[in-house]
């Protein structure tokens, strides 16, 4: 039996996910055996990470600083707001590299099974800017799933009520279709229903898979 | 995208095994969101093997002390070895809580594809204490594979050439069978050949499935 330091390091990594009791042994048998490459460097970068690691009191982004780099970067619009649910999804748009606006993170989406109302969503931030008529467009970059989807009507009705009326709002959803790559006879029927409703000129084809950049 | 410091840490985690770049992001979230039950912890785990981790001089093992744990228990037999090819070989057999020997860990297998030649083995202590008549019994536990199997048969020749005659050795290597709940209409041909071939009385059946105790 590995020592006791050994055995409860083991055991704190297998509660990451991804990782079970058995790729934890293996993870950590790898850092014991690279101790200079991987075992030290790990330990600095999770250090300097506990250290100054913030959740942005604007948009819910970690980051070593509060605000953000996002929301801190001020060659990016505040009046366009992605919203998304978790930390995770940011990243991912993120590394789309095209969206330059700032955004909004839910902290997940409403859920009946698992209890999560609307006032256990980080939403005031965004009705604040949108009542102060403050923002111009709303993405709803919300998963295509039963709840993103319904978390994406409700908080599409709350924008409509609180949009002042002399600074109209525009709300927008992600687009439905084929994934880039994605073999047509691999694709569920919802997600081809969804490709050939909102079908489009050749022509234009070219460009939107491109991905226009958002302004 | 997020911090420097957070995609470092990404990067380091995405090169443990088991981990690619997007469970390492999710693992890292994992710890971002949860600073003081997983984050700390962690960091303070590695800290205390980082400092302490030492390799074994007697048997190749890995932990805070020198000899390790099990070579350094007195209640543990000296003369009985069991030869591994790594770490992650030896906690699997401490796991299973019934080898009172010590071991030796071989650091590999010999493999022609690898370039890994018996000089690149840790042998030296075995072979010491061997000639030195010392030892009593020799399990070869290695892997049912070519590799390992090419390395068990490099050993047996290389001990038995080196017992001095006064002391005779005893060479065992793992029984090989079905795996404890394995169905027999699952198992491949290699295996069912070999669990018949070494069948025995049924009436001893129920002592060896349930493992005697080695002493």
């Amino acid at each position: 039996m590995p020592a006791q330091e050994i055995q409860s390091l083991i055991q704190l990594m297998s509660r990451l996910p991804g990782l079970g009791p058995r790729s934890a042994r293996r993870a950590v048998l790898h850092l014991l055996t690279r101790r200079d490459s991987m075992l030290a460097p790990l330990q600095q970068a999770l250090a300097r990470v506990a250290d100054g690691i913030k959740i942005c009191h604007y948009c819910g982004n970690l980051d070593l600083h509060d605000p953000c780099a996002i929301c801190a970067d001020e060659k990016r619009d505040p009046a366009l707001v992605c919203v998304v649910a978790d930390i995770a999804d940011l990243w991912a748009i993120e590394r789309a590299g095209i969206f330059k606006g700032r955004y909004l993170v839910l902290g997940g989406t409403l859920s009946a099974l698992d209890g999560r109302r609307p006032e256990d969503l980080n939403l005031d931030p965004l009705l604040k800017s949108v009542a102060g008529g403050a923002v111009r467009e709303v993405i709803l970059a919300l998963s295509a799933t039963l709840e993103g989807q319904s978390t994406a009507h409700y908080l599409c009705d709350r924008l409509v009520q609180i949009t002042p009326e002399t600074q109209p709002l525009t709300i927008t959803r992600l687009a439905r279709g084929l994934p880039i790559g994605g073999e047509l006879d691999y694709m569920d029927e919802g997600t081809l229903a969804a490709a050939l409703r909102s079908r489009h000129a050749a022509s234009e084809s070219r460009d939107s898979t491109m991905g226009e950049p958002i302004t």
